[in-house]
């Protein structure tokens, strides 16, 4: 097939929810783009953005529900590209993190389709800030990481430092872990972490109905059950974000 | 002294440098700030954003030159917000990740003043977008973490999970690493890190003259002496980066 001019790809971060959490070169991206292809995560306020003739594509994917495959993603954002079409390939959060933006960028790169990144707020760093909890402190956290709950197959990952879950000294956030909450948090106790440690599960990170279940770790998960809060759901750990749960139960006093 | 009405603070993260980076609600709280303490972190073309009648202040601080200390600020900040400013504390990155907002959160709160939090893009989340390198990837990391390389008294954090470190499938951000990278590649090389992870020390992330050096772990430091880079510095390491290093070093091709 002939590749037609001007035609690219730009992976864009779309952010954990609030439209106002997007970059100025997201919402840019999103104004210029003829096709957006975007997520289920996306919050749909942020498609708003876009020009009202642009084609806006939902290609899934939400943890483990039917949708399309990565193969076909890559495929369409090419044979698009390819047509001339500016793509924007929308994710929730960073598509650097846990948004499978390398394979992505690779099938740009095979087939010679210029593509361009621009990050975006994790829900973690969203969540986080509504709710006024540091990430990292230089008492009590010198370390964030982010995990991912699930592996490909939908099972705990096979390849994670376990024991990197037990240091105190960190702050974890951890991705997509419904499915797998409980099975990771026994196998993090049993490794050695704290089951008193500071826990939250936040529902709808920045949204306007963000909601959370605050326990030490060993209960939270019985608590998340409880409380049967609607995805996507971000559970956060350690003693920095346990500092303030306290207040944070009590949202930010914000300017009247 | 009384505290007047309609003061308040607001944490905003200002992202890499880049501009464009800033969120759409970190660009509205500089557009109302009535005064503007920022780090020198902070790239300057980010207060172009601001009102021209807004103050700015610089308020330090820039690893351990001299520069005004956290209490000071804390203080000013507050003193600012009981007069009745709209106070906005500006930070480089995200004002959550290694900003010491937990500190500043609490003066405000033991000081009853409205505080709220705009998360910012991260350094390493700005460099790997402009590289097109992904931070996680479902074969090569499933973990991402950000440390620091050095605690209060500028020698290496005493207290860092040094085997976490050492981790195959992890994706590391080291953040202020200048003055102590050497000892910390060689304490985590003794922990068991492997010499031929791939690495990378970028300089002035996501700026015009954003420049990096590549090397295995093991040469990086030699190599970043030799390159002589401007500040701020980040290193990144792990075989997600690794991955697309080659391509990289080529910047990603853009649209023409």
């Amino acid at each position: 097939m002939e590749i037609k001019k001007g035609g690219s790809v730009t992976l864009v971060g779309a952010g954990p929810g609030d439209p106002e959490l997007l970059t100025l070169r997201a919402v840019r991206a999103l104004q210029s783009a003829d096709v957006i292809l975007f997520d289920d995560l996306v919050s749909r306020d942020v498609l708003d953005f876009a020009r009202r003739e642009a084609r806006k594509m939902l290609v899934g994917k939400t943890g483990f529900g039917p949708s399309c495959k990565q193969g076909d993603i890559n495929a369409l954002m090419v044979a698009l590209a390819k047509q001339g079409k500016r793509v924007v390939r929308l994710k929730g959060g960073d598509p650097l993190i846990f948004g499978r933006a390398g394979e992505e960028i690779a099938a740009c790169q095979a087939a010679n389709i210029a593509v361009e990144v621009i990050p975006g707020i994790t829900a973690a760093q969203g969540a986080a800030a509504k709710l006024g909890l540091p990430l990292t402190d230089r008492k009590h956290s010198r370390r964030l990481q982010y995990i991912t709950g699930h592996a490909k197959n939908g099972a705990l990952p096979a390849d994670l430092d376990w024991k990197s879950l037990t240091d105190p000294a960190a702050t974890t956030a951890i991705y997509m872990p419904t499915r797998t909450l409980e099975a990771l948090i026994e196998r993090a106790l049993s490794e050695g972490l704290d089951p008193q440690t500071p826990a939250l599960a936040i529902s709808r990170a920045t949204r306007p109905d963000q909601a959370m279940v605050a326990a030490p770790i060993a209960q939270l998960a019985e608590h998340l059950a409880q409380a049967n809060l609607p995805g996507p759901v971000l559970v956060m750990l350690g003693h920095a974000v346990g500092m303030q749960i306290a207040q944070a139960a009590a949202p930010l006093r914000r300017q009247a």
